[in-house]
C-alpha cells in the first residue's frame, strides 16, 4: 500500500501528511516553466520514457549502466527508463532537423529515472525542465538559454537573493590546461579533477593534478580570479542589455562533470549554498554528430532544471502560494424542488469557464456554505422561486457579504472568473 | 535512431513526417482536459509510472501479468509500468481519505503502458484523462462524472454528431440474470459473455449462455429494448436538467469487461462506429475495500479517456486547430548597433507575458520578416534611432500592414498578447 521506494505520489491540497508531495505545487511549477519557455519562443516536444540502453551508452560509455533504471523487456530488448532527456532530443533533432528552421528552440518537462542505492530522501525519479537550442554556434544562443533559465526561476517568485547562475567555460579551462603544457588527450581527466575540487580533499586533488603536470595553486588562483574570458564577456554583455546581469557571475569552479560539454557551462545555485544545484547546462557542439554517427552536424546547447531542489528552495523562501480548491462559485441548493434549474445554472456557469461546485445530494445549507469557504469560492449563487414570474439567481459575495438577485441570463456576467 | 516499437516521439509543428505525432495537439488535448476537470471542481493528482506488480494482480488476478510491461528491478522487486490508473488512485485514496472532505473528486493525465504482441499501429503506451469520485453512492455522482466526460469532449470542439455516451447498468444485468434463474456465483461469467457479444459469433455466445441457463434471444431482446431502469432514469433526468441529454443513450450492449464494476457503466463512441471506444468507465463500490484489505470502505466511480482514438477522431472531424509558433511579436534587428536596446525590448515584452522571437545573430531584414510570418507573429517591432532624442519603437501590424512609432515605455501596451 505504498509507492515503490524513491517514487512519489502527488496529492491535491490539503496535503494528507506534512511531507506529502503537492500536486498543486507541481502544477504551479510546470505552468511557470511552460509559460516562460513559450514567451521565449521555445516549442514543446516529448519522447518516450523508455529508450534503448545504447542511446545512453553511446554518449556516456558503459559505466553509465550501473546508474540506469534498466532491464530486459519481454522482447529481449535492453531498455532503460530515461535518466536524462538530452540523448532523446538529440535523436529526435538528428533525424528530423531538415523539417525545421534554425535555430531550433525546444523544451520538454520529462520525468527522469535512475536506480541508485537507497538513501533517505534520495529519489529515483524527478521532473525536469529541459530546454535546448540547436543550429546556432554564436554565444548569443548561450545568452538566450541562460536568460530563459533565469526567467524560469523569476516566474516562480525567486529573485537575485534566491539564486545565482555561475558561468564558466570549457574553452577557458582548455586554454588554461594547454597553456601550462597539459597533454590534450588528458583534458577530460583534468576537467574531472576540477569538477571534484569542491568535494575532494586538497591533497587528493593536488596528487591527481600533479600526474597531469598542473599545480593545484595555479588552478585555485584561476578560480579565485575568475576573470571573464572573451566568450563569457559576450554573454555577460548580452545579459546586461536585457537587464539580467544581477543574476549571473563568472565562476570557474563550475566545470560540469559530463564529458560532452564543449563550450560555456553554467549552474544555478542558491547564494547561501544550502541546496544542491537548482539547474545546470552548457554547450555540446559534438553531440548530434556523435548520436547520428557523423551524418548530421549541428551545434547544440541546453540546460535541465529539476523539480525537487526547486520545490525545497521555494518552500524555504516562502514562495509556495496558498492553493485553494480552485473554485470560483458554489451553487447552493437549499430547496430540492429547485435541483433541476440549479443543475442548469451549474452547467451554464461551467460552460462560461467558471470553476463550479455544488452538493451532489440534499445537504444542509450551513454545511454547503462551509464547503464553499473551504474550497475558496468567491461567491455563492442559489436559484430562488418567486410567487409569480421566472426564477431568480441570488448571488452572494463571500468577502463583502453583499447580495443581489439577477435573472438566469445575467448570472454569468454577475459571477466573474478569477 | 528510432524510438522503441510502440513508443511515440511528439514533435512541434511543422511536423517532420506526415504520420508524426504532434506535441502541439497533445498539449491542446491535455489543456482542454485540465481546464474542463477544473471547471467541474476536480483536483489534479499523480502517482508513480512504476508500481509493484501486486497492485494489479490484487484487482485483476494473475492473468493480467501477461499484458503488463513488467520486469524485475535491480532490487529484485517485481514491478510494472502502470497499465491503468485506477489501482494507483485507489491506493492513494485508501491511505489518505481521512484528510479529504467527501466527495473526493480527482483527476490525472497519466501515461499508461502495456506489453502486447507487436501489431502495425498498435501502441505500447498512451495518455489518459482519468477522473474519479470517491465517497458518494448516489447516482448523482454518476451523472456528474458522465457530464464531465461529455464536456471534456465538447471542449475539443466535438459535438453530438461526433460522439455518444452509451449508458448501461451492471445492476440491470444482474436483475436480468437472477430473474431468469441465473446462479449468482456465475454472474461474472455471464457479464463476460455479454461483453463479447458484439465480437463473437452468435453460435459461440448462445452456447456459453446455454451453460448458464440463459437464452441468447432473451439477451438480444433486452439489449434491443434498452429500457431505462430506475438508476439510469435518474442519471438521464440529471443530465437533461443540465441540457446534456443529446449526448447519451441507454444501451445494454455495453457492460464493460473488467470484473470490478458494480453499478452504472458507460462507454463513449463515435456514432458511425468507425473508431474504437473513445472513453469508458463506471462505478466500482468494492474496489477501495479490496485494495485496503477491508480497512477502508468508500464507494467509487470513474472513467478513462485515451489520447490516441481521440486524436484520430478529431483529425477525421477536422477539429485539429492550425498550430503556429505561438509567437505574438517578432523583434526585428536591422541595425546591429541597436542590438543592445533591442534585447532590452525583447526582455520588456517577454516580462509582460508576450511570446517574443528575434534574430540571435545579424540577419537580413527580409529573412527576419519571413521568419516572423512563419512563426505566426501578429506584429513586428523594431528599435529606431532618431537624430535627437530617445529611441523609438516602430510597430507594424502584419495583418493590416499599419505602422506607428511609440516610446519604449508605451511598447508593451501597443503590442497586446493573444
Amino acid at each position: 500500500m505504498q509507492p515503490l521506494p524513491g517514487f512519489r505520489d502527488f496529492f491535491p491540497t490539503p496535503l494528507p501528511l506534512r511531507d506529502a508531495w503537492s500536486a498543486d505545487l507541481r502544477q504551479h511549477i510546470f505552468a511557470a516553466w511552460r509559460a516562460t519557455a513559450r514567451r521565449y519562443g521555445f516549442r514543446e516536444y516529448d519522447g518516450p520514457p523508455l529508450e534503448p540502453v545504447e542511446l545512453y551508452t553511446i554518449k556516456s560509455g558503459d559505466e553509465i549502466v550501473q546508474q540506469l533504471f534498466n532491464f530486459v523487456d519481454k522482447g529481449e530488448r535492453h531498455v532503460s527508463l530515461r535518466p536524462e532527456m538530452t540523448p532523446t532530443v538529440a535523436r529526435m533533432v538528428a533525424t528530423t532537423e531538415r523539417a525545421y528552421k534554425k535555430p531550433i528552440k525546444w523544451f520538454s518537462i520529462p520525468q527522469l529515472f535512475r536506480y541508485e542505492k537507497q538513501q533517505k530522501g534520495r529519489l529515483r525519479e524527478h521532473f525536469q525542465l529541459n530546454a535546448d537550442i540547436f543550429g546556432e554556434s554564436d554565444v548569443a544562443a548561450d545568452a538566450e538559454i541562460i536568460a530563459l533559465l533565469i526567467d524560469s526561476l523569476r516566474a516562480l517568485g525567486l529573485g537575485a537573493d534566491d539564486f545565482v547562475v555561475r558561468l564558466s567555460s570549457r574553452q577557458a579551462w582548455q586554454r588554461f590546461f594547454s597553456g601550462r603544457g597539459g597533454d590534450e588527450s588528458k583534458a577530460a581527466a583534468f576537467y574531472q579533477v576540477v569538477d571534484k575540487l569542491e568535494r575532494e580533499r586538497p591533497e587528493v586533488s593536488a596528487g591527481r593534478l600533479e600526474e597531469l603536470g598542473i599545480r593545484l595553486e595555479d588552478v585555485q588562483a584561476f578560480i579565485q580570479a575568475s576573470l571573464p574570458e572573451p566568450e563569457l564577456k559576450a554573454v555577460l554583455d548580452n545579459l546586461s542589455a536585457r537587464g539580467l546581469e544581477g543574476f549571473v557571475k563568472v565562476d570557474y569552479g563550475v566545470i560540469r562533470g559530463l564529458a560532452y560539454y564543449t563550450g560555456i557551462v553554467f549552474e544555478a545555485f542558491d547564494p547561501k549554498g544550502e541546496f544542491r544545484a537548482i539547474a545546470g547546462g552548457g554547450r555540446y557542439d559534438q553531440l548530434i554528430k556523435l548520436v547520428s554517427s557523423g551524418k548530421v552536424d549541428l551545434p547544440g546547447l541546453g540546460f535541465g532544471m529539476g523539480d525537487v531542489v526547486l520545490a525545497e528552495l521555494m518552500k524555504s523562501r516562502g514562495k509556495v502560494p496558498a492553493f485553494t480548491g480552485g473554485i470560483d462559485v458554489f451553487v447552493v441548493i437549499e430547496d430540492e424542488t429547485l435541483r433541476g434549474p440549479s443543475l442548469k445554472l451549474v452547467q451554464v456557469l461551467r460552460e462560461a469557464g467558471r470553476g463550479v461546485e455544488f452538493p451532489l445530494t440534499a445537504t444542509k445549507a450551513d454545511k454547503q456554505i462551509k464547503r464553499a469557504l473551504e474550497l475558496g469560492a468567491l461567491k455563492t449563487v442559489r436559484m430562488e422561486a418567486s410567487p409569480d414570474g421566472p426564477l431568480g439567481v441570488r448571488i452572494r459575495d463571500l468577502t463583502t457579504r453583499e447580495e443581489r438577485v439577477v435573472s438566469m441570463d445575467a448570472a454569468v456576467a454577475a459571477v466573474p472568473g478569477r
